[in-house]
């Protein structure tokens, strides 16, 4: 989500408007009629997440509008999760007493219609971590929102699982656009939309491409923003859950925009962290508009 | 805790002065002491609470002048509890295996006569945690702080049990003063204090009823400020546990106080978040005087 | 690390610059010359701590420059550990559960040559507590960091165990010049580099004993400042494990010094918390330099 209004012409990636929907102002009007959405219904939003991230995620949620709900044990899980219009999952700080009602949760969200989004967190840390999301993309997330080094990662244990081997931290190594294939295999194999966040956020099905080049580079210095972001995906999903896609891109502009907003009067990571959540709870369609900056890559 | 300087008329609570208890100086000169009084004796509160408001949580207790203590471990209880002024209880993040810390340390309060306060986040989210709440209630707590459809679901567990039903998220779907009828009979079937939280924060013994108007509604919108006005609550007990319902009341206000203080320079949640932090650290009597809006509702 | 620009004289500790290299200047360019080379590493912190820390720890680290890691899955260990440049842990939240990763973890780095860091929070809360950190401190931290009560209790639990007895909550009841026989004593016995956080933070490795005097009375009331400097000092040792009392000291410092800068713009605890994150990541040499106050003080 760094700042970059162009997309690198040196990756080979070619931003095209190839219709109206792709047109910017009519990315803009959707992003705003989803996050209309969102403060209207106020989605209840379950989520299944690390220690680090919970409480900038739940006052994202509560910024955006929605509703959410930091729940995982396993005991409530048949009572509570088909009350909720999404589920988030998050592996950051992944043990194996998480994973049963990680894996219930998504097991009963797939079957209930339910959509919910996945963030694999450093799937690459460990082997217990990687088979671990590779179970959960089993049990059919809508999305998948990870940075470059966890979707290539993440992609390649599902096609080459020879070549995946231990990376240092939670901290991306690749740049977005480096994962734009390995997106689209994950995305083709797994049947989710996946997202890949970096200076260009990318998007895709498995055949269309979408970049949303909002943001700036000070967020990745505020630990959660990434988590966070997921969690409004799944907001986003739960007020469009057929159009998995425009709401991943939407929520992935609008993130970045309150970023370009609370930048302006940040005086570093913690003051954006501030102005960023203040941003979303007051975002704006002119604003909104006059900022979003989506193109087609594909 | 929405800002709402006189009771809704529709809602058939008339507010009195039945006494000269019941001035509104009295009641600022109450909340006063109160507070002044944690600032000197720095009680040592235990927080057995939720993932997502421990941080929150804790500052506010250190804001306020207490001694927060976020110790859970059931092995430690016995060598830890007895040394609290007082316990707070929030089953926000409740699993199967963090419940019997729970009661084995409201259970040494009791005994050693140690005020103790519940926090039943959610409580009708699942069986089991009704289960586990109404549990709490039996180990005698001298508070019990909830939203109104908490306060309501956990009221009719003890009256009506057939009646209660699961219902949607963390957020109150009822007025606090919705609330009344069913906090006065949890009261008396417990024996404990009950405060609702809501546009006008109720609490009452069963019989006596006060309400207090401070707040701003966009309190509502930042996580865990109830988690943290529940250990506020804690805090006063553990200066004046004879009289738990003036604690209660005067740790609302005060919290509703630093609310409406910290909104004159609030942008949105996040900044309201931490102005109301500084609030409560900085508050005088002056401006708590001017600004604490407490009445008798019965 | 309260303010205070000269030692007690009362405790009867005199500074005294015994060689150039514990002149002032030289300490602000070894201070610097660390923070510089964290930035320039941004080294790989894996950080097992409590629930209440993690956010401002991640947030501290990520403000440095390096780059945070919590993770403490016991099955994790083996693959990720080694990946790391350094360890931190926190026994703010311990139980059982947790133990016997946060051994495992500090095991591995021992044979693996990773310095790690012990912050021994509330260490005599609980018997359980107690033995739980003299089987951590067996394993051979590099450097433990505690207040004047967890470094006093700590090292008597080595030489007088039979004195120990378990003391009030996580604040301190002593200042940190009351425990520098203590920090001696138990940086003899453990071979570790001892800080004592205070009004003047102590670093001692059993003979030379320095005093870092930078700071702010207020830093006292954010939960998880102790914390923080804790996972700061694992960063700057990261990067210079061979000089460990210089990176401890340079460490204190700096965070002390943030703490001076935020105090410029700071209305209480929560702007202060914010402000100085802001000045962590802002830091430049000049305004280090001007601030850095640090003394020899054997």
């Amino acid at each position: 989500m760094e700042q970059q209004t162009q997309p690198n012409p040196a990756t080979n990636i070619n931003p095209k408007a190839t219709n109206n929907h792709n047109q910017p102002s009519s990315w803009a009007k959707k992003a705003w009629r989803l996050l209309s959405d969102v403060r209207a219904q106020s989605p209840l939003i379950q989520c299944i997440t690390n220690f680090v991230s919970m409480d900038l995620m739940a006052n994202t949620l509560l910024s955006a509008g929605a509703s959410p709900a930091m729940l995982h044990s396993l005991e409530e899980l048949n009572d509570f999760t088909p009350c909720c219009q999404a589920l988030c999952i998050n592996v950051g700080t992944l043990t194996p007493s998480w994973l049963p009602s990680m894996k219930s949760a998504a097991q009963l969200c797939s079957q209930l219609d339910i959509p919910w989004v996945l963030d694999p967190v450093a799937v690459s840390a460990s082997g217990f971590r990687l088979k671990a999301c590779m179970e959960l993309v089993e049990l059919k997330p809508a999305v998948i929102r990870g940075n470059g080094s966890e979707i290539i990662a993440l992609s390649m244990a599902f096609t080459q699982p020879s070549k995946v081997s231990i990376v240092k931290g939670t901290d991306s190594i690749h740049e977005s656009v480096d994962a734009v294939e390995a997106a689209k295999l994950l995305a083709k194999s797994s049947g989710a939309i996946v997202a890949v966040s970096g200076a260009t956020d990318i998007v895709t099905d498995g055949n269309q491409v979408v970049g949303a080049h909002n943001g700036v580079p000070l967020m990745q210095k505020i630990t959660a923003t990434g988590c966070s972001v997921t969690a409004l995906i799944a907001a986003f999903v739960a007020v469009d859950k057929i159009h998995a896609l425009d709401a991943a891109v939407s929520a992935l502009a609008v993130f970045g925009v309150t970023g370009e907003l609370g930048m302006k009067n940040a005086k570093g990571p913690a003051s954006l962290r501030m102005h960023l959540i203040d941003a979303l709870h007051g975002l704006d369609e002119a604003a909104l508009e006059s900022h979003v900056n989506i193109t087609s890559l594909s």
